[in-house]
């Protein structure tokens, strides 16, 4: 039980990261290609909200880590 | 099944955030490239609302770990 | 039982908030960029907003609270 | 049975109450930003309609609670 | 048996109130601020309407109710 | 049995009922506020458009209700 | 079992019923808002589809209450 | 088991009927309402659509009329 | 057995010659309202088309019915 | 199991042959109504198309046939 | 087991291959439509891709007569 | 078990090749009609491309037949 | 178990790899054919980027190639 | 049981390793070929972007191989 428990949180918590990372990047990408003098501007945002995204999907991770070797 | 309790807590939670989340910073990012000048306004308005919306995730994490380590 | 239904009411409770507090602020920022001058009127009306909102979501996380201690 | 139903009712709600008033506040944010001016009759009608949004999610929060202390 | 039912009962008919609402409120918001003189028109109008989609998510919830007591 | 029959088919009545309706009052409500002056001519139509859609959830909730008593 | 199946059968024609007029009944309220001098000529079409589209959620109706009084 | 091969297939053709007879008979009314003159032309088109939509769907009734009976 | 596979094959075929139909239908309406000079050519290839489309459907429903008197 | 498995198969290639066949043929009426004068090239393509599109289903058919006879 | 193992395999290849080829065809007839004078060369690399597409469709079959007959 | 494994592995896999594979091919048959002087160029691209994706579909085709006749 | 663990791995890798490298590779086409001379760029990041893409998928077949012969 | 579960971890985290992988890629391309002169630029966002895209499926990938071989 304890490993299709890590199975079930850590897939879950990839499909979310990368929905909600690949919209925060691709429109990075399209906006720096915009304006690439607001590369940097851009660039900094971006990587707060992918660390605010990842969040949520760690603590996923760390609780199928958990999961596995309990 | 505190196991299993604690993968669905923080799988759905996580796709929330990442959905959340991704929907917001990618306008944020977007509207900055649109109007730099804009851009303390706008980052300020994008970390109230990411920290509105990791709240019910957040708490889905905390129920996934006391449900896993109870 | 508890747990699986603490789970189930705290994950579909943040799935709900994601979904409705993203539409809400990715639109607001999108409207700040738009007209800055009103920041003041679109934020008091944002934070109404996800205020209600959040109000049957927290009620599933204390739902699931209860659930899970009892 | 009592903790699984009160789960399910309150985290149907949360997804029904976050998807409607999702949709009607951000579009009242957006409608405020472009008529400034119509801003105290747009939340009026926001006010009423988020009221009648949350009738039937607060009856299924409130079968959730009976569901759970009964 | 009876607490499942009305869950299922009310969630599904808070899930139908909210889109459907959500729906009409929004559009009427839209509606006022892009002609703000038809207002009291439209809001006779939505008032209608959500009274006919409320009609059968109480029926709903009185049956929740019903299946509750019983 | 009977319960779970009756929470079956007045939700998916209600879910029915609501797109319906949502969609028909939402689009009268939009052109109204465009044509205001056909706006006798617009809610006749609506009237009749949401009785029609109204007949099969009615009969769901009369049949959920006759699988409650019985 | 006869009750379960009412249900279903009733639930889904609700719904087919509620998708179909929907779309049907929203657009000629559409139509009837950009050219008001073909109101005739519209609702009896729509009057002609409604009575179509309904033929086999009656049928469905039908069935759900034979298999509930058999 | 008669009757619930009877729902399910009188419900799933219920709900192909109105998707595809609500498309058919949406489109006509939009294109009378653009096109008065063609009126005749577009609803002959239009009954033998919804003619041959409805072969499928009849015969789902037919087999559930015949299930429910046998 | 043989009814629920009756009832399985004949509304799945329901719903895909619904979605079909609908859409070739649909289109040949909107076509012949934007060029009524070329309505018997679109009318032979919806025709042909619909015909086509019918053949799986209808084998569907042969399979059901030979499933439902065998 | 032999009626059920010729139901699946005949019923998902019943589903897969209505939404290929139906994008194809719908844009055919609709390029035909563009350009009335490449009708032979464009029907020609048409009938190519949907002749492999039918492949898979016609197996699925056959398939179905032996399920059932055997 | 082996029936519905191979329903189920020639009944998903059924549906991938109705979806892609109906994408592949249904852009070609348009382009066809657009410019005539280049219809070779769109046929060549139309036939070239469904040649493709019915790959994996056709291994699917082929494991689903494979199945049936073993 | 082997056989159910070898369906669901080939069954996946056409879906996943088939989207895509028409996704691809779709959009170059489109600029091929766009721009006729670039197709060996663009035809080259193709079948790089098909040939990437095929990789894991075909994958699972020699997992499906390594499933069946073991 | 193994046989039916290695046909999902590699079946929802599939899934995931078709999907990721059709929208890769149909914007690549796409903008060859808008930007002929951009060829060498735009390809070698397309061969980037499918290669991380199908980092994951191949993963997942080589853990259903190990689950097969385990 | 391990078996199973690696392969849902692994094929959840290659679906969401290829939608957002894919997103971000094909936006880039696109990118590209608009504003060539920006190339570096968007590249390395493009691989800081994949790079934190692959986390979650990349620990994804690993919990399967320790699942599989515990």
């Amino acid at each position: 039980m304890g490993m299709l428990a890590a199975a079930i949180a850590v897939g879950l918590g990839a499909l979310g990261a990368g929905l909600g990372n690949g919209m925060i990047i691709s429109r990075t990408v399209e906006s720096i290609a915009r304006q690439p003098e607001a590369r940097n501007m851009l660039q900094t945002t971006m990587f707060v909200g992918v660390g605010i995204v990842e969040v949520i999907p760690l603590a996923a991770t760390v609780i199928a880590f958990l999961a596995f070797f309990s």
